[in-house]
């Protein structure tokens, strides 16, 4: 029998089982406790009426939540560009290479120092409560140094995706359409066998609408499923290719038309909000509101990469989300547990409920609520991941 | 001899003394080492170059920063306003109590009760770097319950002020001009051996500018130096009030006649931004910019308390004043820092020099912008107060 672990006397506990609790979409449960089999979660239910374990741990009135999902990184990269971010914010002139900074770093790097990287970035997001996330390539843009990308990440997570379409590799600065027959031919055959989803980034200056859907139908006949960088710095076509080709989720999604809303609310893609990226280059906040009146899905990611989002706290994406995205507390935090599972297409995580993987944090603090009541403050406390205490 | 440890291996060390390293006011040096002897400072230097001690302690490559100076906090009280924030942010009515939902709790508990939540949040903002840190009455309004906030703030601080001029006391609602005598009668004479400075919120609907003066210039005669809530939420006489009174500081700041600017950068009077406060009630951000360019002393701190800026965090204030107040990374950790000391009078924290209190943080990246760069994540890994490793 596999070992059990009673967490008992949490004040609040956030399950994401709407038919548990308070009968919210969060299924919200005053003292609670959840008792732990191996690397699933097998009992949820009232403290006074847990069943003993092997071992107990007090929560002490504090809250739990479901581990967070973090389903948008890019983390296999080496260098960072703390010198841009800097003549950024001083207001300061800078020769910025951007991507290609980071392109450079990253293919001088050894594999050991993009593991080192990549596993310091998890450890410190897991020490946040994040205990699924998913990571991509995108700084190789090469045959080799995608697929050795994706070799790396896979070590450390299922949840990995293909996104040689970051940009169109400096390599090929002069023929674009040679780069989508790279990406779509020997680098989508070296890289399939590593990887579970394809993306792209679909913007003016990166990739168009045709050629997006271009590389994702490559990825899919590969056995890939879509993803997208979908209408982050303008307008454009890439929401509604998500929702077309069935992609899992549409992430950014800061500049749509009704349309695009239309389409994410009738369709099973996922938009991914990102609010990093729009703090950390000071642009426009995605109106997370509109998505929700109109009936789709949210999800709240990190985006964390050196360039544009380089922070991997959840708990600080559901603060702004909260004060200037429009989402309630409650609804920024189903949408970082329950929303980043259902932008990975997965029923295991993102919950608290009997037979889900035993994935939860525990905050020091009597309430999911305070996560943006009080901003910048690390309340994670302790972490579980499949049923092991990890921090 | 006291003991002495060397911190070696900092890869970029923030000093504050525009004498060393780069020459800015950050005094920024690289691949530096520190010797700390009991609770000072001792050496500072090229870690190359760097003396041997009884104890040696490797950064392995971070940076290093003086601890922060949190020079205004509202940390004796007790509950919290969990529900206000949720409604608020959730769009909800909700018959607000504000302050004096906490006025009613502060009052109702114990002063164990109010010690114990005093040291949760001080452990909590010491483990972010804060090593020196003001806190103010405020939530007991009536001479009992704001003379028992001083003496337990002053277990724990040297910075404490008295501030039964928070607003007029729920008590007098009829009658503000008798408040104001009892704040500067008995209520004062049981507070002023207790506490180092006095406030007031010059605010319209709490005390405008002749009650401010009279609060402020008896608190004066009593011994107590002068600092200010002001023109946080609308224009008003407080800035101008408080560098007439040489008062250490006007916090807030946040609406400003250009007149306003020019005395605070004639005078010796340093303003004190709190974004925090901001950012959790939607507001409009103070204009750090406009303030450095007039030449006025910036300081960046907390304000943390359970209504209108529940953080402990000041790298997320710094991140806020990068992002959103026209602050450069350089200059906002010299605001948290040198900033707070200047905003307390005190010249022996908030630097990394020979004979300062040995008060520093460690942070689990290369550089000080990482603050910034990295918003939300918890970078401060080591902190030193007076010389003793406490995080
Ligand atoms: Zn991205
Ligand atoms: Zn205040």
């Amino acid at each position: 029998m596999p070992r059990t672990t009673l967490i008992t006397d949490i004040a609040s506990l956030v399950t994401n089982d709407p038919a548990q609790g308070d009968g919210t979409p969060l299924g919200l449960m005053t003292d609670a406790a959840v008792v732990i089999e191996g690397e699933t979660v097998a009992w949820v239910g009232p403290a006074a009426k847990a069943p003993s374990a092997d071992e107990t741990y007090d929560a002490a009135g504090r809250a739990a939540i479901p581990g967070f999902v973090d389903s948008h990184s890019h983390l296999v990269f080496a260098g960072d560009r703390t010198q841009e971010f800097n003549a950024r914010m001083s207001g300061r002139a800078y020769e910025a290479g951007g991507i290609r900074t980071t392109v450079a770093a990253t293919r001088a790097a050894t594999d050991a120092t993009l593991e080192a990287n990549l596993t310091h970035y998890l450890e410190e997001a897991l020490r946040q409560g994040t205990t699924t996330f998913e990571t991509k390539s995108g700084y190789g843009l090469n045959t080799e140094d995608e697929s050795r990308a994706l070799r790396i990440a896979a070590r450390h997570t299922d949840e990995v995706t293909f996104l040689g379409a970051h940009i169109v590799s400096p390599d090929y600065a002069e023929d674009p359409a040679a780069y989508v027959d790279l990406v779509t031919g020997e680098m989508l055959d070296a890289c399939a066998p590593h990887a579970r989803w394809i993306d792209v980034f679909c913007e003016k200056g990166a990739f168009d609408g045709d050629q997006a859907r271009a590389i994702l139908t490559a990825g899919k006949a590969k056995g890939l499923h879509p993803r997208i960088h979908a209408n982050q710095l303008s307008y454009g076509p890439g929401v509604q290719l998500a929702v077309e080709l069935d992609a899992a989720s549409a992430d950014h999604c800061t500049h749509l038309t009704d349309a695009d809303v239309d389409a994410l609310a009738q369709g099973n893609t996922v938009a991914t909000l990102l609010p990093g990226a729009e703090f950390s280059t000071r642009a426009e906040w995605p109106d997370a509101r509109r998505l929700l009146d109109a009936g789709a899905t949210v999800a709240l990611s990190t985006d964390c990469n050196p360039g544009s989002s380089f922070t991997s706290s959840v708990p600080f994406c559901i603060a702004l989300a909260v004060r200037d995205m429009g989402m309630t507390p409650d609804e920024a935090l189903w949408s970082a547990t329950a929303g980043g599972a259902a932008a990975l297409r997965r029923t295991d995580v993102g919950r608290v409920t009997v037979g889900a993987r035993a994935d939860l944090a525990l905050l020091n603090a009597p309430s999911h609520v305070h996560l943006a009541y009080r901003p910048g403050v690390p309340l994670v406390s302790e972490v579980w991941r499949k049923g092991t205490r990890v921090a």
